[in-house]
């Protein structure tokens, strides 16, 4: 298994402070060892930085910690290898063109089967289940919109798409074009939304500090999205088995809550889906 | 106009002694100062750096610099806008996944229009001319072949494309799916291979001199191929227009020698197409 690290605002943010302790877990405060990546949208351009080595003690990770660039869109990963080989083109984040986009993919999860793909035009390049997955979701939305259809469109034709992949294992994952921030829970995702009036935060990983009404103005939005807490003192949303969430300018603009155990009117525990829009 | 630099060679090899002449072109000793960019392939995987900063001042080219990442093939770009603004999505190298591959591709020249594109599946994402040729190469190779050819129908499709494109203008570079290297050159583009007995080396840009003796083994082969010489006392080789060369491990293994003036049997200045296989 891996973790993962979104984020999606309104206004060009630094996420060193969020990544600093993320990747820690790469090796110091957990084992997601085998390689780390990370996204930063730039416009229609992503920067992206992967290594093969820990996101703890990785030079390159150093490097992105360094530059402090700032973003409104950014998509990281540190793996702990199930399947596929601990090298550079088994390390997330996956980035495909999509209608003259570039898609940035990262997934946390197992699926132990996928559809037969052998005649797709999108073919992974290396040897995860992860890559195949996010193919897969490029071949499909390829096909059935030869052009870029609505948001909506997107967002509908992807929840199906990951309902079919689900059943094959584990799938919490991210998604993001650039222009918005999708997040799909199997497990574990927790997400805070943080806005005016900004205050401290202290980070789970190393007890580091920041105040963010040192950085940020009014009218500020962002959004984090991460596998498991990262700060210690601020309110996480855990997302439901089977939640959607679809993130722009670090908003939240709609949600599939997913399946939640609820108490059945006969006292049993039963699988309600809840919609939201 | 841009500069071309790419590297093929038989052992992983650290190309930064070439790096650092040739991003001194990137706003020093040149004006190329509208971005660069790195494409560094390990196994079937690639790290690329870019930055729509100058070369010689940015500092993702000073990580580059810095961690010396060895590589059997590298693609490097450093741009001097015609075509598309000075911003991330137009900063060379491009990559696209073709039959489950990486592939690089940059660009030295201008293609004053392109075929229709509207309904191909390989979309560019900025709006370089660079980006669309190759995206026009990538969907035309992935039309004619579903699966991945051999390397012979592989330089013969390029360079069938290659000709079409090449009536639109000015059309230097270089492509590489992590095995081999192919250079194309319509105006300008030098080679030469390094092996033994290596010797010294001394760079045009700023007389930095390096013995490859000190760092190469027996055996060793480095092609370096670009724009322009990038040292003063070794023997590069010049290009021919149209010239076609597909290196791998560090070895010319074909070549097409292009058009040169020759002198006809009537005493007049005609084009004749040498082919060498």
């Amino acid at each position: 298994m891996c973790q993962l690290l979104g984020m999606n605002c309104n206004t060009p943010t630094d996420i060193v402070f969020s990544f600093e302790g993320f990747r820690r877990r790469a090796g110091l405060t957990d084992s997601h060892s085998d390689g780390f990546g990370i996204a930063f949208f730039e416009g229609k351009g992503v920067r992206v930085f992967r290594d093969d080595k820990p996101g703890h003690n990785s030079p390159i990770a150093d490097c992105v910690k360094q530059y402090h660039i700032k973003s409104l869109n950014v998509i990281a990963h540190i793996r702990k290898a199930t399947q596929g080989e601990v090298n550079l083109e088994n390390t997330h984040p996956f980035i495909r063109e999509i209608w003259g986009e570039n898609w940035v993919f990262a997934h946390n999860g197992n699926l132990k089967t996928l559809p037969d793909m052998s005649d797709s035009l999108c073919q992974p390049i290396g040897t995860t289940d992860s890559e195949a997955a996010f193919c897969y979701i490029a071949e499909q939305l390829k096909n059935r919109y030869r052009k870029k259809p609505t948001e909506e469109q997107i967002f509908d034709t992807i929840r199906e798409i990951t309902a079919e992949l689900s059943q094959y294992g584990t799938f919490n994952f991210m998604l993001s074009n650039g222009e918005w921030l999708l997040a799909h829970c199997s497990t574990n995702l927790h997400y805070l939304t943080r806005q005016a009036p900004f205050g401290k935060a202290q980070r789970i990983d190393d007890d580091g500090v920041i105040d963010f009404s040192d950085y940020a103005k009014d009218g500020d939005k962002v959004t984090i999205i991460s596998t498991f807490p990262l700060t210690k003192n601020e309110k996480w949303i855990k997302m439901e088995h089977g939640g959607f969430v679809f993130f722009k300018e670090g908003e939240k603009i709609r949600e599939i809550l997913g399946e939640a155990k609820v108490m059945e009117d006969d006292g049993t525990l039963g699988n309600r889906t809840y919609v939201a829009a």
